[in-house]
């Protein structure tokens, strides 16, 4: 995010929330449906709940489908609660087959009812169809706003016929060729209607290898052919290769965008904590997970240090430098595995060269350990005037940075065999395994060599 | 990455590698070249250096250029240091001018001369408008395959000029209509081109609303702009409002993917280290920094330690719990400066929700801190059979908590005031923050207590 942008956005929302304070709301109003609706939605999301709920009432209706669909889903469940039915029904009126589907998911089932009934029969089929699929997949993805054509027609009835149609839908880089039973035979580039030969037939100029999608294809698979073909849309194809619909990229960015978002956020044990302003009461709850798990580890560790009590009761200054060699374990470990975790989800990762990469990440931990040994040595040393301290610490930090490596790269590869994602889990294990080994190493060479 | 995308590549991975070893050259590049050049730039770079090079000595020079565009800066630069000038020139003979402008910030400036030699007039001059402006503005990013048209022409004849012309470039969702002096005044939609009465002259169609890009608009918001209005392509113009180019909607997918990365590998301070097998001593150099810089951090947490050296040697008890507090700090540290981070990168925190943000927070870290605080009590004691431990734990907890809360929202507010990336510092300066008062909490409420 630019300054410029923000400052723009920072702007709005001070003279927004001023003018409500105010009470000029007209003034507020029409300030907030100047916007673009995902600029009013960021704004949404950047207010506390209760000034969010006095902005929400002022979004117009014509703005607020969209606006609901570009908020995150935890604002959106938010919003939601404070409309009435009728309210939803409107704003859902314009919303595009695929969009809606999402939005069900947030909807009291009563609602979804109401929804279907107010639809045209047509629509209501479509609607079905892509709600039949899993929301993560090319199906749950998918519009069904196809445009079609048969392969017999010359691009000059093409043509006029898309003149009669009075129009295309968004992001319409190709018409589709289907035959009499919707079976699907290639698409028709708009690029070439436009260029080729107007007395040309379609089964001449269809581009019959273009990319096609099976509905049960995962969501991020088919970002990334999008990504890798430079895709504006593809056709969506049932089991039995007939037409259903048709993805488009703006979809696909989004996807992009929450893979992205959600990685970060798993990291961080938040889950879909994704409102900035969520209730105190529900994300305390939702955060105290993701600490009782670290309190066991870090209980663990404890358990180690226990081990050693009497070895610190003589040797004080062990406590005083153990947590060095732990941080830089944990520090060198969560460097390689953000590296392989990375790999692995770009399929990077497999038993043909496994080998090559410990090798390297196990040379780089021996390398820095070797090197911060040195250094950590020689600082203990001053510091305590013990050059025993000084070897143990050294040789502490050298094993424990090896360690890090080597559970670098298996800790992420074990977790995916058990089917946790080493994004949620990694972090943890990693340092769980660091913090023992430094502690065990450190105090238990010291057990051995001082007392 | 699903397992099936994964499985395919792995097969053909392995395949691969084993045809080489087996030395049936023939039939490992017939594999190779088959598939698409972004799946051939996903396997070089999942093999480690040597065998990578033996691989791209396979690729065909079609394919060539376009997979040097798809690997990672880092896997590039590598391969680029294996070809001789002539290949070099060959790969970047069919780029686009903006692929090309990024490409040629890896060549040695040699190269650049002889590439720049070897294009026409029009084409040298379309790349050095792009190398005009930086890599990461609108007009780095943009390219110069614009198809203009005038606004008194008919769509009739625009529609005969683009069959004269036999072919538009890709992701062209538009024409751009501009004045004789090449002044922008908005775009020809392909789909009013296709639907709307061929005799009505392109000034009545033209849109004037369409995004138009100023050339020094910074990529992210380039990006944010495309995601937010489902854009496709949009033009970019110069300061005097002159059609230079136009950026779509693939590039600016690059650019999403590319941010998403660097956060990740940022946070890890990995930097740009993006090839899984970089050489070890190059990979350890840029690690040992962030081991250096945590190190520091680690020292002073140490340090603190050491102010209390007098009471751990009394009760040993409290080397052993002492890093439970801290680390609980750390993590519940981290869980808000994620969220805070993420909201700063919106634009979303600004003065007039920092003092709410702050409260939510507090509030989370003061009923988190409770709550875990009795339950660590609760096990010290039973641990140690030492009330006082217990009490004084959970009374460290609780501070911990509420400081990490307050960092968590003060910390990356600061960082991004000073201009530091709070992705990049944010977890270093807060681990530390929590560190020294955990240890100073714990440490010192025992001192005042036990001793």
């Amino acid at each position: 995010m630019s300054d410029e942008r923000e400052q723009k956005q920072g702007r709005v929302a001070d003279t927004v929330s001023g003018l409500l304070q105010g009470g000029t709301v007209p003034e507020a109003r029409r300030m907030l449906n100047a916007l673009h609706p995902a600029e009013i939605a960021d704004l949404l999301e950047s207010f506390p709940v209760a000034e969010r709920k006095l902005l929400w009432e002022l979004v117009e209706e014509e703005n607020g489908g969209e606006v609901l669909l570009q908020v995150n889903d935890e604002v959106r469940s938010g919003l939601i609660e404070e409309m009435d039915e009728a309210e939803l029904l409107a704003a859902t009126s314009g919303m595009d087959v695929d969009d809606l589907a999402d939005f069900m998911q947030d909807l009291p089932k009563t609602l979804t009812g109401a929804i279907l009934r107010s639809m045209d029969n047509q629509n209501r089929q479509r609607l079905e169809a892509v709600l039949a699929y899993p929301e993560d997949s090319a199906g749950g993805l998918m519009n069904t706003d196809t445009v079609t054509v048969r392969p017999d027609l010359s691009l000059d009835v093409v043509m006029r016929y898309l003149r009669m149609r009075g129009s295309v839908p968004e992001l319409t880089d190709h018409l589709f060729v289907v035959s009499r039973f919707d079976h699907f035979l290639g698409v028709l580039r708009v690029s070439d209607l436009l260029t080729r030969d107007p007395a040309s037939p379609v089964a001449d100029v269809l581009d019959t290898e273009a990319v096609a999608i099976a509905a049960d294809k995962p969501a991020r698979e088919v970002a990334k052919m999008f990504e890798d073909r430079d895709l504006i849309s593809a056709p969506v194809l049932d089991e039995r290769g007939r037409l259903i619909g048709r993805i488009t990229v703006d979809d696909v960015v989004d996807v992009i965008r929450d893979e992205a978002e959600r990685s970060i956020l798993t990291m961080a044990g938040l889950g879909d904590e994704a409102d900035l302003f969520a209730p105190i009461w529900s994300s305390t709850r939702r955060r105290a997970l993701w600490l009782g798990i670290n309190l066991l580890t870090a209980l663990l560790a404890a358990y180690v240090i226990g081990l050693f009590e009497g070895t610190i009761q003589q040797v004080v200054a062990l406590a005083v430098l153990m947590p060095v060699v732990a941080s830089m374990g944990g520090i060198a470990g969560t460097q390689t595995l953000t590296l392989v975790t990375r790999a692995l989800a770009l399929g990077q990762v497999a038993s043909r060269n496994t080998r090559a990469l410990l090798v390297k990440e196990l040379g780089i931990g021996i390398l820095n350990g070797l090197m911060w040994a040195a250094i950590l040595a020689g600082i203990a040393v001053i510091w305590f005037g013990e050059p025993a301290i000084g070897a143990i610490i050294a040789a502490a930090m050298v094993i424990n940075l090896f360690v890090a490596g080597l559970s670098g790269v298996g800790v992420p590869l074990m977790l995916k065999r058990l089917g946790v994602d080493p994004a949620l889990a990694g972090g943890v294990v990693l340092t769980t395994v660091t913090d023992v080994v430094g502690f065990m190493a450190f105090l238990g060479l010291a057990t051995i060599f001082l007392i």
